[in-house]
């Protein structure tokens, strides 16, 4: 494994595989935010390579914001990733106050229209039957950490459009319209590339890679209430799942 | 949204745009194995592009294995990926048997050494306490979907390394070594770029994007018998989660 390691078959340049394993050990957990990176010195014998291409790579992960430099005392770890909980239960805002962040939403979009083929069959409706489409971003600490669609069935929900748009939350828009409670009856997960206009909401490169959670959230009586994407920016968010 | 979707700041080319919408699409179930794409004509004008765009993107679909296109047919959904369920009781073959799929796994190295702090952490013993890092690849109908690394403590376990080597999976391994049963404790999940290691061995290029599971399995007692972390192709594989 090592070996072949060693004979790169692509171009990422160097800097750039020192600013990924970084921010992978930063994401894992192995440097916790404050912690001090190891000194540039030490980054370009574990790479072999010169202290400028470790500047560089330092660099790239300040404006990211994930790393802090102080002058004459070396790279600190300023921010770690978002820890999400999934499950039965997922609700943004308690999720980020647990995590220590301040949560915020912005809409998008929120429109009416159509159901495809594929809302409709995760909805149990028929293709053609109006829903609500909320179409917002989520922001922990003013940053966005992701970017998600939200499909209601308007028919079993009449008002939700009007309740979406009058208090952001949907917890709050599903209590309006007779939803007391809600659960994830199913959650599928990959991961996929930002493409164009997540890019520029997240502030993202095209291509960057983001975390896809697709799930259908039901009633006391499971019936789908709502099927929803949400697309989270992969650097800013770890999903935890406990047993 | 739209807007500023049309003014993209990035330079994907358009037939990778194409391509990796149609790829989501396959990827959420739009179109199941078997299903017809559209035709050349009908993409053309659903992106506003000529033919000679859309075949490219078709072509690379059909490079990556995901559809197949019959002369004078059209395109098909040659694969779907794989559905791979997460949860308390995660155990590789018996996941891809309920998916329909061959699984198979390749060793690409079994090596004993100190445990780094982030394992000793993650197992609850000493730094510098000896580990069996078991390196592999894992496979579905041959076509490689993760690669993986998980450490086990070796203390706790004595002749884990050796009951590696002769069976390979490692729910036979733990028994050999007096462990009847273990769930996952605590599951993370992100999305990450493919370093250029992972790209050879899973067939990807370097930054694709990839699905990171880390997890952390314990005994009946509780007590931590394995540290893993799975590298999923983002494009090949789904985890799924039931409520």
């Amino acid at each position: 494994m090592n070996d072949t390691a060693k004979e790169p078959r692509h171009r990422t340049p160097i800097w750039q595989a020192i600013a990924n394993t970084l921010r992978n050990d930063i994401s894992e957990g192995r440097y916790q935010t404050g912690d001090k990176l190891p000194t540039e010195a030490s980054l370009a014998a574990r790479f072999s390579v010169n202290r400028h291409t470790v500047r560089h790579a330092l660099a790239h992960l300040v404006d990211e914001g994930l790393v802090r430099t102080r002058r004459g005392a070396g790279a600190f770890v300023a921010a770690r990733p978002t820890d999400y909980p999934i499950g039965a239960r997922v609700r943004f805002h308690e999720n980020l106050l647990a995590a220590g962040r301040r949560p915020a939403k912005r809409i998008l979009d929120i429109e009416t229209r159509a159901a495809t083929a594929g809302e409709a069959r995760a909805l149990g409706i028929a293709v053609g039957d109006k829903v609500c489409a909320y179409h917002g971003l989520s922001l922990a600490d003013e940053t966005p950490i992701a970017v998600f669609e939200s499909i209601f069935p308007i028919e079993r929900l009449p008002g939700i459009d009007q309740a979406l748009t009058e208090v952001s939350s949907v917890t709050e828009a599903l209590i309006r319209v007779g939803v007391n409670d809600f659960t994830r009856a199913s959650t599928r997960l990959t991961a996929v590339r930002a493409d164009a206009a997540q890019a520029i909401v997240l502030h993202l490169r095209e291509g960057d890679p983001i975390l896809r959670s697709t799930g259908v959230n039901v009633d006391e009586h499971g019936i789908p209430v709502e099927y929803g994407r949400t697309f989270f920016a992969g650097d800013r968010v770890t999903l935890t799942l406990d047993a």
